[in-house]
């Protein structure tokens, strides 16, 4: 045997043990254990919520476990591996986000439904990418599969609007509005947007996600020519200055890409009137893009779906299944009212992929609709747990949490040392703590104190919150995304921050 | 209890049971085994590459699971939630395209290291969704210990570079487009690109993947200013005549954004003389970027290495861990040679995420620099295979699935009723079966052979490879992206391909 087929051999047997089903089985089955096991922990209380650590000394960490295995030589037993791979998990897992814990009311990413991670798991084993349907056909299948009932449940006409499934939210308004801007500007995908005079705008929800701003530099746009929506008294898109602000546009000639309203928007979770912005955006001729990444399960809810009423009026929309439909990130969804509009994102030729005498199969070849080519099978995490236990429990994942919200802010309310902000209309709650001691203090002085305050509550582990800004000011904010939350968890959140909150004051004075 | 109460008691007690580790425990210990179990008989050849089903039936399949669930009542105790996860489950793979079947031979995505899904399986059940340090301190630390050490595995400088992970190779090459084109036009993120005359090109591989050319229409550049660079006899980027073109281009004053070269390209796989390219790119100060979606990975390779010999001075550089590094999709880096342009894709606010008393926190705050706000822990996968196997597995993989292509052309090339149509460079073989009958055939007719013969091929589910289409004629393409292959399953193809072709020429007589 020569030395290079000496070699070969030798990696062909490294290789088997690394494929090895019998090391999978092994590593899988103690895998499950710990992970439920941590589970059961984190779902009761046990521990933080997060266990802060800095990160360059975890930066570190990561990379000793690297360094470690480029030392090892035996070949590993299925066993070894199994114990291996457990120990790693817990590394992980004792540095992690605890987003299963009652105490975390952070971001709008919630603790999935465990199971969903499962199917997730099905898909990531079998690597089904799709891009073309040859190369996932079950996986494009249970994608079409929730498209279609997610689109009929937000109140689209059965047969008449296409979605699609993309990685996040962010590159869900991107795609979404890279169509609006393609309709609109006929020729730009082919010509670019040098040509386009005066410079088109994107007219957006004033508290609109960073996304949305962000897509307008990235397409070229400019992130100067988004144009502000007026917002009414409780952070909505102001349907009748919309007008107005159209109406100018109109006139003046300006280009109008799309109106990018919100349900709901981040800072407060307002939901847009959207049966009125509908009716301004039809008047006009605009494409009305809406973000309802966090608010489109509602839609799920008896109780809750009037906050979306006239969604299915918009020409596109994001719904991210990721957030309040409870499945790991990412997944979300693209849904074009018009399913004409369904590859208007993109024009392009990949002879490999999809095939010249098989036409009727690019029906289903995704790959044509996202910007992703090679792509996960994000659907089958939604998929399983629809199939499990049906589209009720997403309606009561959004009225448990939604009730929670209303439950917390009458607390704040209650407190004379809480300043509640808004009247929550979902799970979004912004807040400020203001002890007797800061009542009269100038607001740089409270601003600081939030931002100080949250900073130690979350290095402290016992509750994880985020701090936002809200006109002008700082504020703290929580989303209660945890189902698994309590009205005495949110008393002691409170608690917490009076504690911390007192020895701040302490240490200043 | 009123009404609303005792909803809601009902609604908690439903989630209880969604959530409850017991019913993950029972579930996920039945799933490992029925992947397990899949994996054996997938690796060992059992059944077929694809069961092929046409779509709109596999769609009314899944949406079946969907309405079923509707239906049903009982609380599910974890065994009845155990039994029908499996039961979903085996649904899933009964129509999957099974990678790791050695008769897989398609495109460029691996059957991932079964392993790899598992450090996914952590991540995806506690869903640590990053974009701020906070959401996820070791899904970062993990991510940024796996960037550094591939980085410097292609070349770059440790300490003086900057990377990330992303959702996918054409995202990342997104990415980084966008960060050239924000270079290069200064004003164009805030100003956008209206005012922008002459129209800006990217000089592009006239083979390159077809998201930089996408990349073009979304940045509002247009897909008609990508400008073809000229290939060399084996469809590389010809450094000369690039020079030429480049300085074409500058003498009319034309703003160049990038030039976008291949590592390898898709068609054949072949590998741009990088050394020259980033000589000619210096010159003229034109931002050089490298899609080395496939290739990168060849730096894992004593002999392959030489094929990238160059990347590291890029400007910027995209590497698909989903590809040669074979874990499963989405999971794409990006690396900028100059770490000071690490944020330069981007210029956004988002106070809800970033805060600002802890300024220093932002470098690990990867929603900085990703398109994703929220984004899944891509990197663990990656990570855990390394720390289980070091980087010697990958070098293996390189080894073993580029040795079997140069074993495939030497089949073809033996065989007189194949028709090799390049030495391989590494796991990528464009050929041409030419039975006797057609070899006097119209080329149209040759071109419909081959598209009939591998959709013949592909839905008997015997083996799995593609299309492509290789200076005007179609032809057929295999990935050898399975390890486990080997030669006589090569050998077998070509026993499969004439079979399937000589009853596709009876039947045509």
């Amino acid at each position: 045997m020569s030395i290079v087929d000496a070699n070969l051999s030798a990696a062909r047997q490294r290789i088997a043990a690394a494929y090895d089903p019998a090391a999978f089985a092994a590593a899988g089955e103690q895998l499950v254990d710990v992970l439920a096991e941590h589970l059961r922990r984190v779902e009761a209380g046990e521990g933080n919520a997060l266990n802060w650590c800095q990160p360059a000394e975890l930066v570190r960490e990561a990379e000793q476990a690297l360094h470690c295995a480029a030392r090892g030589s035996a070949t590993p037993t299925p066993d070894t591996i199994a114990d291996r791979v457990s120990q790693l998990a817990h590394e992980c897992l004792a540095r992690g986000q605890n987003l299963h814990h009652p105490h975390y009311v952070g971001h709008q990413v919630p603790p999935p439904v465990p199971l969903a991670a499962l199917f997730d798991l099905v898909g990531s084993v079998t690597n089904q990418a799709m891009a073309i349907y040859e190369m996932g056909p079950f996986a494009t299948a249970a994608e079409r599969a929730v498209v279609t009932a997610v689109g009929e449940q937000l109140g689209f006409a059965p047969g008449t609007f296409s979605g699609l499934v993309t990685s996040g939210g962010s590159l869900a308004n991107l795609t979404a509005l890279l169509t609006a801007r393609n309709v609109a500007l006929g020729d730009a995908w082919a010509t670019g947007l040098t040509g386009h005079r005066p410079s088109p705008v994107i007219v957006a929800h004033a508290d609109v996600h960073y996304s949305i701003t962000r897509s307008a530099g990235i397409l070229g746009l400019g992130t100067d020519h988004i144009r502000r929506a007026a917002l009414d008294g409780r952070r909505r898109m102001d349907a009748g200055r919309l007008d107005q602000q159209l109406g100018e546009l109109r006139s003046r000639g300006v280009p109008i890409v799309a109106v990018a309203s919100a349900a709901c928007a981040t800072p407060i979770g307002a939901f847009d009137p959207l049966k009125d912005i509908a009716d301004v955006c039809r008047r006009h001729k605009v494409w009305l893009h809406v973000d309802a990444a966090h608010g489109g399960a509602a839609a799920f809810s008896a109780s809750h779906r009037h906050l979306i009423a006239g969604l299915a009026e918009a020409d596109s929309a994001v719904c991210d299944m990721h957030k309040m439909l409870f499945v790991p990130a990412l997944a979300a969804m693209v849904f074009y009212r018009d399913r004409a509009h369904r590859l208007a994102a993109f024009h392009q030729e990949a002879p490999y992929l999809y095939d010249p005498i098989a036409p009727a199969l690019a029906e289903y070849d995704s790959g044509l609709a996202t910007i992703e080519c090679t792509k996960r099978a994000a659907a089958l995490g939604l998929w399983g747990v629809w199939s499990l236990f049906g589209p009720q429990l997403f309606g009561d994942l959004v009225d448990v949490t939604f009730d929670l919200a209303r439950q917390f802010h009458a607390l704040l309310t209650a407190a004379d040392d809480f300043e509640a902000l808004h009247v929550p209309e979902c799970n979004i709650v912004a807040f400020r703590h203001l002890p007797p001691a800061l009542r009269d203090a100038p607001g740089e002085r409270i601003d600081l104190f939030q931002l100080q305050l949250r900073r130690a509550v979350v290095e402290s582990g016992e509750y994880y919150l985020v701090q936002s800004r809200l006109e002008g000011r700082s504020v703290l904010r929580t989303t209660i995304m945890n189902p698994l939350t309590t009205v005495d968890d949110l008393c002691g959140l409170l608690d917490c921050l009076r504690s911390y909150g007192s020895k701040l004051l302490k240490r200043a004075s």
